[in-house]
């Protein structure tokens, strides 16, 4: 894995969380996404090398939606970036980690991404990604 | 903010959760370090410019122990580092953050820290460091 490309916050609102962590980091957020296919709008912060994602539901049915009714707001995943994401998906199989999805999907930021399920990593929703 | 130093992840048995990162990463943990005044064992991983450390509760009043009795596993803080705690813990108690600690303590891996509550900061744990 060649570094933590980004941190994913869920927020109930990405109008006042903007405001809160462009204070909080003394930095605006740098581009505003929808990803229609999650039902979610984002918005990225860079500190250093690594990027904060906010993530705001768009609908109920979004996964955003579900984790904050369960957990609150807080964070959602982190994105490790990889080199070869099938390759990795294929080790990361073989040394049992549940793969949540059987082929990369298309994700924010122009990226191919696949997640791993929390049972198998200590709670921990982890993200794998490589540049498109 | 100058980059995420580390990201602090809540664990139940350092001993197994060590393996289970190992496999994740594809690389073993670097160091281990006991912070006494927290009650936490600790190990570390690097992941490009990030640290991944995996915290283990040596006694049932750590901050630790309480954590995973209420959540469970999982991520516990976000680490950030900053050129100058002192006068980073007056700009953000300005901007409305409640800070947790009046002056810096010392931390793990040789460093300054504080930690902002998570009610100012949308459910995120939030730590400054400063090498020492």
């Amino acid at each position: 894995m060649l570094k933590v490309e980004h941190i994913g916050i869920a927020v109930k609102s990405l109008n006042n969380s903007n405001k809160l962590f462009a204070s909080l980091f003394g930095a605006d957020h740098y581009k505003i996404e929808e990803v229609v296919s999650e039902h979610v709008n984002t918005s990225f912060f860079k500190i250093g090398d690594t990027k904060i994602e906010l993530l705001e539901a768009t609908d109920e049915s979004s996964a955003i939606a579900k984790f904050i009714e369960k957990k609150g707001e807080g964070i959602h995943h982190i994105a490790f970036e990889v080199e070869n994401i099938e390759k990795e998906m294929e080790r990361l199989s073989k040394e049992g980690f549940v793969i949540l999805n059987e082929t990369p999907k298309i994700g924010a930021d122009n990226k191919k991404v696949c997640f791993l399920h929390p049972k198998s990593t200590n709670g921990l929703l982890v993200e794998l990604c490589q540049e498109l």
